[in-house]
């Protein structure tokens, strides 16, 4: 790089040019990210912790606005009803012992018995013999260290025999003799335990969409992939509540209505394709995904149909979104069915962004189990059925004769006995012991009656899509990233995903009369866009060159320019940051043209 | 109340009705607020947990509209520059360390010796005595609790001496030999440890303001006030960086150009007043908050100005809102002056929803001390000064005779060392001591030189505005309820705040084609508003009326009814909530009509 060298004597502004044909994408944006506010490393002047990001303004803004394109697109305007609801990140034990977390939310790690270092077993593995090892056992994992004698990659030194690390955050709740609590590895439980109270909410109607978005922890061993992998993020999840009886009619219903959601074409590998070593992606509509079994319940290709088209909106295309069914072994604890959303990136290739789990009765049945709590839905019949039903009643003499001075004692506890249990009991086994008498079948009237029963308790099954709004982000600013042909930097973010709606300048900043009209007038502007809730970036430092290249370099897609002509006549200059061409427009037109691109 | 017993047997809906006027609007609100998804305690199938709440899609909704008020008044519209950042909940040691937490983020607390029942002392002495303790040391409590013989209210059994108990969620970060880590107990630290990072986004300016809204966890001892004492729950900071030398310059020169600020009149409480036993406010402007001394920093007066003009445009009348500055044993342990902003609740009198406190240097100077950062501001001189400097440089060949072989590693030494450093050694001691060699002044030149000085780096000032979203929502809530003429609830909130802009309703559903078309027109409607991005409560169950009561109840400033007369020349009515009245429109002015009011 001959040509580097010499002209990077030359000029400093040059170098800065030349290099970035040499930098990747993901260099060039870890650079922007950190000199113009979007994202850095946390805890820097502590000497960071893996695993932590900050968000400066123009990147939280950024991620704030790709949750309302999430609430847009997967909350208000889908075709069933949806509640956001938000639940603490703090979580008592007994939630994520009911929800598997406990015993299955787990990494295998491995130790060097030389320089304690610790590693992810797995990890360490596959880069040692380059293999994937996802889902075996601690044995399994064990045999392959001894067998390819994997060593400490630092030091040369043995490892210990791998085993599971809980990857929960653990606390305490109360500051003195607390109470175990962990943090929420996943939004969904806050929305399991809530079902009931949701679905009252909902007046009782299926299916039932609740959605959450919020922080979340889980404590990996050494993250190593950035903004791509870290210990606390934001997560995106909808819990969708149903019927299985009834998802294929609701789903083609849905359907019918909406033909280009039914349309909407997805990049798909199958569990199937990937057995038989295919790594190529067949195409498939939403009915097709139906029809053809690719999903197991059709809710599963709705919601992936609709995150296909949500990732489309915010600047992904479509040949570099896919989803790729996991296999057995690859599957969470909770999930019947699991598709990962992959968007490619230049530097990690393939990355999952969302997943689209079929967690069926799973969830809501061990909250059911552990907290003895009623999570189920009535299913009325659409007629009342007659059903034929005995009932049982107690000859109070005849079991005074049994029971003897224990007869009150014992009339109570049958009084409060379930009826059920108690036929049950006398069915099986010819007799029931209460406060310990036994008593035969003969004091007891049993008789068969018909009655109507309107419905029935049902567990729903669920659907879930979920997806992390970081690596979102980073595939989001990845894909937006253009270098123009002059060598600058230009974030060509949709509109509705850019950091600012518009930027406004005063063409020439200084004292002279003009120039302090120009100043007032830009600021007069920009006071009156954020009255009318319009985001605006103002800057008045450096010739307006610069500052379109400020505003190019954050995606700010409008800019208006204050200039000599607007104190005269106002009028003042509209740019586009994607054509980069200019139009003169009336101040008073200022606000309907802004919006018009917002649409 | 042998009317009320006379009425519930008659009717069921009067039998509410009734009641409502023998309830609080506390006890009115958390039976709404569960019944129609505000809130309600978090956890309540596993019996719950004190201090944790779970929001439901109104509640959730309202939240995030507050956090958009207080973004507009706090961040967009003012008069400063304003940043706002997202950073980790968790937090590393040493961070909560150098910030004085871990030393004094703690509350006193007592354990029974008979049952172990844990309580907060100060708490549990204000209870028994009636007086306020805050503040007090542990063998002051001690010595009351001793005094007045308290013991346990639960179990009468004696008391152990107070001790503090750290209020820091305590966790660890690696799931295995972790290091320690708490979750962060407010937002700022992330903006103090991150201040020079925006200080260069902001093109190294002051003042500088950076904001953060986020949850935060504070472990108490046993909450017991709902909504209002949380262990996690939502901040919204402010940690405004300025140099104190300009600050009365900067804020006069902002109050000159806006009027209404500077005349913004505030109900304040001061410590000198609480000393003197008053307990009534005094009304200030201002500009006589800054002229009369009131705030130990004009900076204090200007963001306590926009907090109250914040919580009056969310729907807070102004005689309920007071300042209330915290007496010298009542503040924390960053702070030179304290003031409360309260807001008077039915239930809990006068009660703390924001903290307005003069931070001074002290955490950026705790961090500087605990990361050697640089985290100061080059103050540049209007004019570079001259100084006189003294330089120093030693003479090698007398360094050599007296170093003797140890002469290459004690040059070195020197020339890494600081050279401020290294004179005032010489000058206080007569020697250095390097590498173990002791040197006298005679081996060195020393020269005095007349340097330019063009700036000098400071340790800025932060006064801190501080909000507690929970509290917010409930104290908006609580201003917002009414109860009607015919005893219905209606939530008059502010129209920014309500959780959707608008309800629409088909006049009556039904199978009839006419039926059929309205229902279709209101769903069309629904659609197109939504693709406008204005949020809708559609709602087609039961007579219209009580519809209106449903939207009534949430607060839904809008209503839409396609009726007969939609189907036939597509006009709607539209209904205020606050005023009852309606009005017909055409669906082409449906759009234009709801922005018009929340302009």
């Amino acid at each position: 790089m001959k040509i580097n060298k010499f002209l990077s004597i030359m000029c400093f502004e040059w170098c800065i040019v030349v290099e970035r044909n040499n930098k990747s994408k993901y260099e060039i944006l870890v650079d922007l990210a950190k000199r113009r506010g979007i994202f850095w490393p946390a805890y820097e002047i502590y000497g960071g912790v893996a695993g932590f990001y900050d968000f400066g303004p123009v990147g939280l803004s950024i991620k704030n606005n790709i949750i309302n394109e999430w609430r847009y697109h997967l909350i208000h305007s889908v075709d069933v009803n949806v509640l956001e609801i938000e639940t603490p990140i703090i979580t008592p034990r007994i939630v994520l012992k009911a929800s598997g977390h406990e015993d299955h939310f787990t990494d295998p790690i491995t130790e060097c018995k030389s320089c304690g270092r610790v590693y992810r077993a797995d990890h360490l593995i596959e880069e040692a013999i380059n293999k994937k090892v996802e889902g075996l056992s601690m044995e399994e994992l064990w045999k392959i260290i001894h067998e390819h004698n994997i060593r400490c990659p630092e030091c040369g030194g043995e490892l210990t025999k791998p085993k599971p690390a809980l990857l929960l955050f653990k606390t305490e709740i109360g500051p003195y003799k607390g109470t175990k609590a962990y943090l929420r590895p996943e939004t969904a439980q806050g929305m399991f335990i809530n079902f009931k109270n949701l679905l009252n909410i909902a007046r009782n109607k299926l299916p039932l969409g609740i959605a959450q978005i919020g922080r979340v922890g889980r404590n990996e061993i050494s993250p190593r992939q950035g903004l791509l992998r870290l210990r606390e993020f934001t997560i995106m999840e909808l819990e969708f509540f149903f019927d299985p009886e009834k998802s294929y009619e609701e789903v083609m219903n849905i359907l019918e209505k909406r033909k280009e959601l039914r349309n909407e074409r997805l990049n798909i590998l199958t569990a199937k394709d990937k057995l038989e070593g295919k790594e190529e992606t067949q195409t498939y509509t939403t009915i097709e995904l139906i029809e053809e079994n690719i999903v197991t319940n059709p809710w599963m290709a709705y919601w992936m149909a609709i995150g296909n088209k949500f990732l489309r909106e915010i600047g992904i295309p479509i040949n570099k979104i896919r989803f790729v069914e996991k296999l057995p072994e690859e599957k969470a604890h909770y999930s019947e069915q699991t598709f990962d959303q992959e968007v490619f990136t230049e530097k990690y290739g393939w990355f999952e962004v969302a997943g689209y789990s079929y967690r069926t009765t799973y969830d809501l049945r061990r909250h059911i189990e552990y907290s003895k709590a009623d999570l189920t839905f009535f299913k009325r019949y659409e007629k009342p059925k007659k059903v034929k039903k005995k009932k049982i009643a107690p000859n109070p003499a005849k079991i005074k004769e049994i029971a003897g001075e224990k007869f009150p004692s014992v009339m109570k506890a049958l009084s409060e006995m379930d009826k059920e249990h108690l036929l049950s009991e006398l069915e099986n086994n010819g007799y029931v012991i209460i406060q310990d008498v036994k008593i035969p079948e003969s004091p007891f009237y049993v008789k068969e009656e018909e009655v109507l029963v309107h419905g029935e308790k049902i567990i729903p099954h669920v659907v879930e899509p979920s997806f992390g709004l970081e690596r979102i982000l980073y595939v989001v600013l990845e894909n937006s990233l253009h270098i123009t042909s002059d060598q600058k930097i230009v974030l060509k973010l949709p509109y509705r995903v850019a950091p600012y709606m518009v930027a406004v300048f005063p063409l020439v900043t200084g004292t002279k009369p003009e120039h302090v009209k120009m100043i007032n007038l830009a600021k007069k502007i920009k006071e009156i866009l954020i009255s009318n809730r319009i985001t605006v970036y103002y800057d008045e430092e450096g010739s307006i060159g610069k500052r379109y290249v400020r505003a190019d370099e954050i995606g700010i897609p409008l800019a208006i320019t204050v200039d000599y002509q607007s104190i005269e006549d106002n009028t003042v200059t509209i740019r586009y940051r994607d054509t980069r061409e200019q139009k003169r427009i009336h101040i008073g037109e200022i606000i309907k043209e802004i919006l018009s691109h917002f649409k």
